[in-house]
């Protein structure tokens, strides 16, 4: 059998701000078109498809609409589990309904021992879980997440098919992988991390909860990492999905094409504001702009968003001419409010926003009339 | 056929920030209890399932275990429909593959025109909605409700099997209602009433939004009610569910037994804390006091709390004996810190929390610390 291992599709996510809703939608219809075209037997989710353990409603309609598509409509078996940032109560909802037609979303420890058989395979679905529900699951107080994980295992191992395959569904940080800025690092290392040798007795282990493919080098467990790129760490980091064939076990990666890059770029803001060279640009990526420029540019944030629509952050890669600047501005006995604006700009790379300014204009009419007050009192 | 009618749940409601999950857990059970001794053939909840559009976990998992059991488990076919407290998204999670053990959950509007058969009737499932839902349908602007209300009750006339029964079930305020205080009054009367007529072609109509059973005086139409009293108001209300037989479409009254009901008992102070009277009474009961004195009685809702835990308000009936009682503590030389104790449980009829007295504390100290440094200064 073949089966489709992607996961932390962190629905609902935003990237600096920015809505990664359409994104989304996009990035899973090529998953989906790959599941059909590489005729998987089963998609594996790893964990993560939410971003939040209360998603919001355009969130809950796009996972909805995913299964539906998935499952009801083309037919394809659908093997989940929840991540740490699901709320596995909540993402439970439906599921023992959706069992009737081969869609296994497990979210409870418990549920890990029901293997589920698909071909010559067996998969054992194990959900995020905190420490207490293993200790509460196996009556041992104080037991790690090593020693549950273990345990786990063992009761695992029990259940093998010696006919069958075994593969591992799970989300967790498997020691000696490498994380990315997406991660949230309280989530990742330390003893929060499985050593891979608990989990080498299955044939596979598809991962979920770091989000590059490559956070882990192992053979035989994999990260299928996130379907789109969380943050500006992961700029050179393909993303994709694995397929692989149960007589193997071999994972094979496919690549994603995101809707909205990822991008750094270093330029002068010349150049950047150049119409012969931004329309030549992917203008709708989300641009890491590195300025080589030093000097003050008035306005820079507005003139940059009116060409590239988003922004993660610009960066001055050569320091900015500094303090020498400022007291030029004061010897062109620029007015109080001109130095502020300016200097907020040197500062945070940004202009000041209409309610910035006019919160500007009252603290400084405020000065002047104390002092005014005061004159006027001696 | 016969089939049972409750709706207006409300799960994870709070009764003047009492939790009511155990209540409601038990109510449900009491349903299902009624659903099974009567044999129906069908469990018809008229709307708001949940209280919030985004219910809290715990009641999540109970609507969730609810449904598993009532559907799964006793294999009751369900029609239910979203409410005005619901999110139809939110509650829509799963829906498609309810449809395949006759558990019909309708959340939007359109799917009110796939009328569901069972037995000699045919149900027709309208959901809460919005005018401006209703307007992009049937691509008119300007619709009212009572329009909209209109063309879709043609439209199902159109799809009425003239040898079936016809059963509308809706959750909306028809005109000529009574309402009690837990419903918001802007949801109720005016521009969003429905007259009676508009849906009268209906054999029996399932009514869900207002929660008491007697708010519509019709043969042919009848709210559920809410399962529990969600205000003082319903104090005597009777709650419960509807056993209709399709053959008479004779609504028959199952009441319901609360956990803890909602009371009002007009007392002496001295009666409700003596021992001898309280052991003979419900304590658990949500009671509304009405007190019988006029003096001031210190602590006297900590007293009360500690017999009666769950106490809705505390009604003085005969007035309070004020400004004499007043002047009486500051004749008697009471301290500053005393006067504002007294003062406060006598207008609030509760005592200062642990907090509040610190801050008294700490208030009436700066106060005299600043009249010590004017006396000082001069």
């Amino acid at each position: 059998m073949r089966f489709l291992h992607t996961g932390d599709w962190h629905i609902g996510k935003k990237l600096h701000g920015y809505d990664l809703l359409t994104d989304q939608k996009e990035i899973i219809d090529q998953i989906l078109a790959i599941a059909l075209e590489q005729e998987v037997d089963a998609i594996v989710i790893a964990g993560d498809l939410y971003d939040r353990s209360v998603p919001s409603v355009e969130a809950c309609e796009l996972l909805n609409q995913t299964f539906i598509q998935m499952n009801l409509e083309k037919k394809f078996p659908i093997l989940a589990i929840s991540g740490n940032h699901d709320s596995a109560v909540r993402l439970s909802t439906g599921m023992p309904w959706y069992e009737q037609t081969n869609f296994h979303l497990y979210t409870k420890l418990q549920q890990a021992f029901t293997p589920i058989e698909i071909g010559d395979t067996q998969f054992f679905l194990l959900p995020y879980f905190e420490p207490i529900e293993a200790r509460l699951y196996f009556s041992e107080e104080s037991l790690t997440l090593q020693e549950a994980i273990q345990k786990i295992v063992a009761k695992m191992r029990d259940l093998f098919d010696a006919s069958k395959n075994h593969v591992l569904v799970t989300h967790f940080f498997v020691a000696g992988s490498s994380r990315s800025d997406s991660e949230t690092t309280v989530e990742v290392g330390g003893l929060d991390s499985i050593p891979y040798e608990l989990v080498q007795d299955f044939d596979y282990v598809a991962l979920g909860h770091l989000h590059s493919k490559n956070a882990l080098h192992t053979e035989k467990a994999r990260y299928s990492g996130s379907p789109l790129k969380f943050s500006l760490s992961e700029e050179n980091d393909p993303k994709g999905v694995w397929i692989i064939d149960s007589q193997s076990m071999a994972p094979e990666f496919h690549q994603l094409q995101p809707k909205r890059d990822v991008k750094t770029l270093q330029a002068s803001f010349a150049t950047l504001i150049d119409p012969a060279f931004y329309q030549e640009m992917e203008r709708s990526c989300f641009w890491h702009f590195q300025l080589t420029d030093r000097s003050i540019i008035p306005n820079m944030m507005n003139q940059l968003r009116s060409i590239y629509p988003n922004i993660l952050g610009v960066e001055r890669v050569n320091g900015r001419t500094e303090t020498n600047q400022i007291k030029k501005v004061k010897q062109r006995k620029a007015t109080p409010y001109q130095m502020l604006t300016s200097f907020f700009e040197e500062i945070t790379g940004d202009s000041l926003t209409q309610k910035q300014r006019f919160w500007l204009d009252e603290g400084l009419q405020e000065v002047l009339d104390t002092e005014k007050r005061e004159k006027d009192a001696t």
